[in-house]
């Protein structure tokens, strides 16, 4: 319909940028279960790739409105960056609490959890990656696919990790703190999972 | 305008197949409540019907895409859509948790939210069924505002819940467990007041 | 483009009176922390509010619906108004839950956050009484500036008061309470940031 007028690339720019800067912060905090004795770099450098993530959702915004043009209709684009950004918020704030709770062992649970959450982070990423050609078929729809996957695998994991910390006999104010740090890391799995969503809505205007 | 032009009714449908099996999925939730010793099918059932809504939802957005002509503005069914498949969602979550956190003794209190949240969902579907025709008066106004009056009752019967709960000298985990199994009951019962929303947002726009 | 029929000037009278409902629940709230022993008769005002602002979010959409004109999209006038609604609410469940659980002393954290929700509301007041003048620097901004900078600082409060709360040894029922009464508070804080970021997507098409 406006073949001839060329549409604005930097958007996608924008998007894989925001991709790149969500994956950090999973990487960070998969690393900070890894190597916990380190943990205050790591909240550190979430913290920082949260700012990071605000600024390009904020360029997006102003572009959006001086941009006539758009690749995807614009709130589809802003519900994509504000996806991915909120992502980036449960991941600092469960990695914050960590230390502020004073956590000093983790459990096996967490660990697998933050693993879970990193490897979704990079279907979205090359999900994202791949909207600049929708023509051709470019393996979207398998990374959604697996995307909700392992939201439903996050969602058991959770389930299975609350039931034993129930049954653990630990200091009740313990299981709190716990409760509260599993559901966050939960919740940004499936958040993910809303970001597939929003990308979905994408090409059902757009293939 | 567009009276010439045959509206698509299979909007309708898709929305009365989605309100029907949110009925099932909170008379699945009273059953649980009124029949606890069977609680894992009912469990199962809410499950399937969970998909079931998903599997709705689905279909009604692709459909969205397709149709140029839509009964009500489109973002204003997806969001009828969306808000029924929320209710479902926290159904699920709840009856989850309930065998997960292997409760084994349910209170008066639970049961009679469950009730509630029954009531409130057959005059959900009442509402949504007459959508189909806004021109005579057909009661749905009544209907909303019995939603609004059931929200208020689910809040004060939550409030009453929860303090009791807090005084019952319980073991604090135990009382975390029914913390979150309240909320979560009590949060199906809000989401009906959104559709209630979603409702009178479009009767706003088409009488 | 429209410069000679006139813009709907009551919609600025409705945004203003919902700033100034909001304004006098977060002084409500403040004053209940500052004098405890009256509680009852500030948890009625701040209800009473919250019926008010309902009314007037009710009003304007029936007034959106009826207008064809509006000073700003439609949508973000209707996103103003409802974030503005989501701070009272937050404000309405805090209080309640103050009596209804039976807190008997206050916490210094408590009575902090009570007053920077009070300043970023006052702001939040402030920036929308200056929508209707967009076109002459107005100071819109530097609120907006401020009331990010309350909500980070809100954060950061919030944090100190739960870690404070989760090492004092209390009875993890009291701990329970006042962490919800905290987590509420600090929402309602959260949200007027949210208004901050609706009024910036208005500033950003109107400016």
């Amino acid at each position: 319909m406006f073949g001839i007028i060329p549409r604005e690339t930097g958007f996608f720019d924008l998007m894989d940028e925001a991709a790149a800067v969500l994956v950090s912060a999973a990487e960070a905090y998969a690393g900070l279960a890894g190597d916990y004795g380190h943990r205050e770099q790591y909240v550190r450098k979430i913290r920082q790739l949260e700012h990071e993530g605000d600024e390009i959702a904020h360029r997006t915004l102003e572009k959006l409105d001086q941009t006539f043009l758009t690749p995807f209709d614009r709130e589809d684009i802003q519900a994509l960056m504000m996806r991915m950004d909120d992502v980036i918020d449960e991941i600092d704030a469960a990695a914050k609490r960590l230390t502020l709770y004073q956590i000093t062992d983790l459990t096996g649970w967490f660990v697998k959890q933050t693993e879970v959450l990193y490897r979704s982070s990079r279907l979205v990423s090359e999900a994202v990656n791949r909207l600049r050609n929708l023509k051709r078929p470019n393996g979207i729809q398998d990374r959604l696919v697996e995307i909700h996957r392992l939201e439903n695998m996050g969602d058991d994991n959770n389930h299975a990790a609350v039931a034993e910390l129930y049954c653990s006999g630990s200091d009740p104010i313990l299981v709190m703190k716990w409760k509260e740090i599993y559901d966050l890391t939960e919740r940004a799995i499936d958040r993910c999972e809303d970001i597939a969503n929003a990308i979905e809505a994408i090409l059902l205007k757009n293939t």
